[in-house]
């Protein structure tokens, strides 16, 4: 909110600024002191600046800089900054596998924080729904626990990969596309082309509560919108 | 991004219409010089209010509204709008207590998830110390896992608890203040007094690695402090 504030009275100030110098202009040819011509000149080429500037920063704020990013028609460029975006959940060891034999073995199994760009949650927060743009990133890391006299639980040690998806109905035929950042060697890369549809994409269709994202293992997300 | 540009020009070009307006009416007064440089005198002040407003609606955006905010000397408000702060970590049945016979049985364990003031994360990211008006919020969310053929782990469910810690040296006799917001009656309250300082103060004290901040259980702050 306080962004749009600012936003609109900048740029109203600017319309403001840009059409009192046009009626600047016009007044040296009825007041004859050059003196004070000169002085109104400054004077003007000052305000200029400072309109110009000031349109500059505005324009930075308005855009939101948290839009997924691609390469060609399809190609997802690693997101940058998204643990300042908003934070939905945080589980441990939480997959569909239907085909595992048995049950994850403890201390091998991952934290998964998940984030949501911030103009994507505020959409989600006044509607209820995900708009084209929306990019949810998941980082897991390793779940640790310390051998410390009295201290108890686990928590996150390290990252280990870095998984991402997309809402956008005029880019992917499928509406959802899903991404992994991982490297085979464990490093990270820059770029990613979307999985198959068989691999990530089937199973958020069939089990996710809400436009294939699992709001029911979100309680963030399900405060979030509004209610019915 | 287009709902952007149609809200910047339209306040734009609302601003050129009233500012032209201006213009026509005192057209009719063009005649008398006089006229003229009370008009001008009127646009310098007109400029100089907007510039003012635009000074305070820019030090509105730029001042984080993310500042722990006190009821007198040392009772806390609880905070707002910390889901879209800076999300640092989660852990599982995460504790220090010494005095706890045996581990918790699985099941009972919480989720731990913490915020930071994104003002004080950058001053972190910065300069590695976390300054004065640092707040960090603690939620808790009770461990659910689902009976559903092929899911594995667990997840978030409910929040059941809510703390903050704030440091601030000329407050707090002892820089940092521990805080509960729950009621007995499961609510969450609106201020909050002081913990005593052998609550948690003293763990924190002893244990944490960076100024009462447990970093050893938060990658996220481990990343973003500058490496030394």
């Amino acid at each position: 909110m306080p962004h749009q504030i600012y936003r609109c009275s900048s740029v109203f100030i600017c319309g403001f600024i840009l059409c009192s110098l046009r009626r600047l202009g016009q007044s040296r040819f009825t007041i004859a002191i050059s003196a004070k011509i000169a002085g109104r000149q400054f004077l003007l080429a000052g305000i200029l600046i400072m309109g110009l500037l000031w349109l500059f920063v505005a324009c930075m704020v308005a855009q939101e800089v948290d839009a997924p990013r691609f390469d060609g028609k399809d190609t997802l460029l690693r997101p940058v900054g998204y643990r300042e975006w908003v934070f939905i959940g945080s589980s441990l060891g939480l997959r569909y596998d239907p085909e595992a034999a048995e049950k994850s073995r403890p201390g091998s199994e991952r934290y998964h924080n998940v984030y949501i760009n911030p103009s994507s949650y505020r959409e989600f927060s006044r509607t209820g729904r995900f708009p084209d743009g929306t990019i949810l990133v998941l980082e897991l890391a390793s779940a640790a626990q310390k051998n410390e006299p009295g201290l108890q639980g686990s928590y996150q040690d390290k990252f280990v990969a870095l998984e991402a998806s997309v809402k956008d109905s005029r880019r992917f035929e499928d509406v959802w596309a899903y991404f992994s950042f991982d490297e085979k060697d464990g490093t990270v890369k820059d770029k990613a082309q979307p999985f198959p549809k068989k691999a990530c994409w089937s199973c958020h269709n069939q089990k996710a509560e809400t436009d294939h994202v699992f709001t029911q293992f979100y309680p963030i997300l399900r405060q979030a919108r509004p209610s019915k």
